[in-house]
């Protein structure tokens, strides 16, 4: 089967179904971000992330600005995980300097059965609304990546309130009352199945589940709690747009669990920067794209120790379908632009067929 | 070769160089530590962590309270990786509620080449004189571990300054001045090569390497940083005091290289909860001995809780020798003492041959 796609420059939904391509796609995670300069511009301006965020202009435009200054070949949405739990009414807000917090954690298991699952259009309207807005201002030159947080990701924010080190309130949950922690699980997976639908309506050409706190619990515990749920939103979310929508499943710290990830039906994994794109591609290759994987710490070098790492991913993963590059997780803030572009520049190059 | 050990209590020894035992060694990466009311008691006088660490007769007694409360089979030194760069004069200071920081971060060339490299026996003799305290106040119940930091890990704290989330200024030197962080890297190992031989001169009858942050490192960057310089430690450190003393060797993250880590000649790999031991024992398990390696986060359960997680432990490690039962990384502060108990208890009982 050959799929086809829309955009004028496809070569990212190819090599998400391991089709052919000309050459090895990039796309970075956290583009749009405070390492640009017209971000940060933007971002002052605003306010705070929340206002450019839930402001489909805003969130429009930061969304292209990468896109303007590098040959990338995605754009992603710009917005947070942590949208999902803030139109469940647990209250977002970003203390300076602090990371996100909750005004409403979720604890106990009254606070679960009382939590809502809301009308995703009506509450996350603004995150559709950028969708389209990015959708006509891209004019189909490069495809639009929509995301989502993994339920069990987004639930440790909402039950520790914020960021966590240790984990102390969800794993006492996990390991004294688990089925709260299920119920609070599959209600998140619930709103998230209907916020990755809405995003699919309103044009996201592929979607990509960041499960970036997986790698906290042991390997049964990821499958129970956290892959578990992954694989349901792999399974519901209705990914026959006008054209097939490819899903990317990311575990950070998951590199031991690469073959349980592939046999969600998911399209492609998110390989972090201490995985071997080589061994991934040898044990799951023939079922899944790989997407990843360079150490986000390489920008922090010279364009040309930049170009000799990309090409070192490259060799890594070696010949044949199914490689999109991207950073082993998201860009750091005080990255030079000019040592992005010579990584987008060279990954087109080194791989060009 | 059957290796004799002189601690009346040698389960731990023996399994860490693969023997038959009566049943599963257990020990705990921060054992002394502060979710030990005790500990906090003799802490609170004291000051400060430094004035713990430094005070021969007060790291003695921390060292030894947890081994009153629990039947731990090995003690582990009271004292903390980052003591090496304070030998070597780069003023190791904890500020309140941040973490260890350092007076003088090591970031230039001239920075490097100016870095002493310490008599350890002067400026470390706090250490040593604890050591042989504690060895006699065990009196040869249990064994006592010694350990460091592996070079890689340590040097991001003194390039950083303290603690880091990016490690932008040792990715930034490693990327564009890797001469001089192979020279920081080299600085630091003979100091630690000549640190755990005064360890194991002054008693220490098994050693660990802790390299915290190796995750931290693609793959390559991971073999020419990190691991490197721990095989040259394995290699180079005389271990054949009047018994032999086995050597351990933990990267947390680093569950996709272990192959490499058995490959230095270390005598057991530490491993973190993310790693299956069924799976690890597969792939290394005839050539060390595995360290580990329940979800710490387990401990925040029910004593009923606690003893079915130790049970799936050793259910994955399975049968046959060279299982040393620990956390996947240290105990967290706010634990219940009680819980820690039962999983002493329970691994003892569930693993009695």
């Amino acid at each position: 089967m050959t799929l086809t796609f829309a955009p004028k420059n496809d070569r990212f939904l190819r090599a998400l179904t391991r089709q052919s391509v000309d050459c090895t796609p990039i796309w970075l995670m956290r583009q749009a971000g405070r390492y640009l300069p017209e971000y940060r511009e933007l971002r002052a301006e605003a306010g705070s992330f929340m206002a450019l965020a839930s402001n489909p202009e805003l969130a429009c435009e930061v969304t292209i600005q990468p896109t303007r200054r590098f040959d990338l070949d995605a754009a992603i949405l710009f917005s947070d995980i942590l949208t999902v739990p803030d139109a469940m009414g647990a209250g977002l807000y970003f203390a300076e300097g602090e990371g996100p917090k909750f005004h409403h954690p979720v604890r106990s298991e009254a606070d679960v059965r009382t939590l809502p699952i809301p009308d995703v259009e009506e509450t996350l309207g603004y995150v559709t609304e950028a969708i389209k807005r990015i959708r006509i201002e891209l004019a189909d030159r490069i495809p639009l990546i929509g995301f989502c947080g993994s339920p069990w990701t987004v639930a440790t924010y909402m039950v520790e309130g914020g960021s966590s080190k240790n984990y102390a309130i969800i794993k006492k949950m996990m390991f004294q009352s688990p089925d709260v922690l299920h119920a609070l699980l599959a209600k998140l997976t619930e709103t998230t199945v209907a916020y990755l639908d809405a995003q699919v309506r309103a044009g996201a050409q592929a979607l990509m589940i960041f499960d970036t706190w997986g790698s906290a619990l042991s390997g049964p515990s990821y499958r129970e709690f956290s892959l578990r749920y992954m694989a349901e939103l792999v399974d519901r979310v209705n990914r026959n747009s006008d054209h097939y929508v490819p899903l990317v499943l990311f575990t950070k710290g998951g590199g031991g669990w690469l073959e349980d990830m592939a046999a969600t039906g998911c399209d492609a994994l998110g390989c972090d920067w201490t995985v071997s794109l080589g061994d991934a591609k040898r044990r799951v290759g023939d079922r899944v794209a790989l997407q990843g994987n360079l150490d986000p710490g390489a920008l922090y070098g010279t364009p040309e120790s930049v170009r000799a790492s990309a090409r070192a991913v490259l060799e890594d993963f070696g010949d044949g379908h199914g490689h999109v590059f991207n950073l082993g997780h998201g860009i750091h803030p005080t990255i030079d632009p000019a040592n992005v572009e010579a990584l987008v520049n060279e990954v087109h190059a080194a791989s060009a067929r």
